[in-house]
């Protein structure tokens, strides 16, 4: 089985689809959205697309607008799950900011009722933001068997990355999956993920090959093979970790038998 | 001609010039290089050998030490050259902080008398780096058929990247290769690209297949196809650029067409 990790929902799903079909891939880990750049044909529209990434990034909407945002596009993923059971699993938001109480009934509530697999994608756009992370995380205590996906690369910094790093290690049976490796500081993302048993690597956004090389070779049984569709491309990926793995098993078990471990559905 | 316009030297030179002939890439454009991270196996290993790169970055060698190495440095390059004149060209360093005197005399001897195409990588640690390459551009003023190639992905900042575009206005004769894209910038780099007819892109070490295929939408004429190999793969970065190209006669100008009429070389 070949699954591509994390993949947002792009519109039509036909041809999100048919993306996959191109690609080789069974199944996908759809993941929330809010813009869709995949709609773009130039600068111009994709600008007007991603404004309202950056009015997210940027925390400038109520938090009550963003609760109705995870909430719509919860109910939006889990139309397509429902319509395509066997080529989609997905992951769902969490708001932070919550109570851990209200953090809990948000996870039963949006994510265990809906059958999700896990949580995020969170893209902390400051230190602050990843340090919030914290009731999550004790949330997610009660659910060991749901992988939280944090996106690692800019706007993350150094400093964001050790807070996450600080948390992976306080909560060590809340798996953690590091979104594009750490970005610019991959190196010290290896590292990390080699001293930790839930820390997981996610392979996609990679602007050195060398990197993902280093990622694979250091550890086969954590990295996760994932396009981040729209942005990147499912079968350009796929070639990455194809023409990068040191062994047909090892390839297999990122192209998709880490990630199965991982979600628990192993033995489909 | 299907070039790779930015490759460092690597080691042994039939082990690249395999990769080329696998990749089917007919020449190459050869930068120099310090560290050689293609002999790393493992992350310790990688470490060691970029840890000179780190120095150089830092600031922390002597002027002195710093001319050395690059004069080594583009003395091995020309040997390789001098062997394989049908493989490669190549781009040699300038070091910053001499007078414009002496920086117009090491254009002379060292770039000019050896046949290289171009200067660069720089890679400004900081943007007072950057500024430093004011007297360059003066320099290079003389020289309007060598363009310049300048690293603006991590470590350099937006800042930097808006000093880079003001000496870019500033010294309309000289052609400079903005190498990869601007990075997380990359929008503002296509953007500044269309105003000016001096600013080229380079598409290395993109992280997303998104920005690369609006990079070449955008601007057909000014994108650039190159690996920086050994920290990207030449063959990934072909199929890159023929994946996202909009059509053949625009993947053939991104592939090698834009960077000969660049150099000078496109009656070849």
């Amino acid at each position: 089985m070949v699954i591509d990790s994390h993949q947002h929902l792009m519109l039509p799903t036909e041809f999100q689809i048919e993306k996959l079909d191109k690609a080789g891939i069974d199944k996908v880990i759809l993941f929330c959205t809010t813009p869709h750049p995949e709609r773009a044909k130039t600068l111009l529209e994709l600008k007007r697309e991603i404004e309202s990434l950056y009015k997210i990034l940027a925390g400038s909407n109520t938090k009550a607008s963003d609760m109705q945002r995870m909430k719509n596009n919860i109910q939006e993923l889990t139309q397509i799950l429902h319509k395509y059971p066997d080529r989609f699993y997905g992951f769902g938001s969490v708001p932070l900011e919550l109570s851990l109480e209200d953090t809990i009934d948000w996870i039963d509530r949006y994510i265990v009722s809906n059958g999700l697999k896990g949580i995020g994608e969170f893209t902390p756009g400051s230190d602050k933001q990843v340090q919030q992370l914290e009731t999550v995380f004790q949330a997610l205590e009660q659910y060991p068997q749901l992988p939280i996906w944090v996106h690692t690369f800019n706007p993350v910094s150094l400093s964001g990355i050790k807070i996450l790093m600080e948390l992976t290690k306080k909560f060590p049976k809340v798996s953690v999956i590091y979104g594009h490796m750490g970005g610019y500081y991959w190196m010290e993302v290896i590292d990390f993920a080699k001293t930790v048993s839930n820390a997981y690597i996610d392979l996609s956004a990679a602007f050195s090959t060398l990197a993902a090389r280093m990622a694979v070779a250091e550890l086969p049984e954590k990295c996760l093979y994932s396009s981040d569709a729209p942005y990147g491309e499912p079968l350009l990926s796929k070639q990455l970790i194809e023409y990068i793995s040191p062994s047909d098993e090892i390839r297999d078990k990122i192209l998709g038998g880490n990630i199965l471990k991982l979600i628990g559905e192993e033995n489909i």
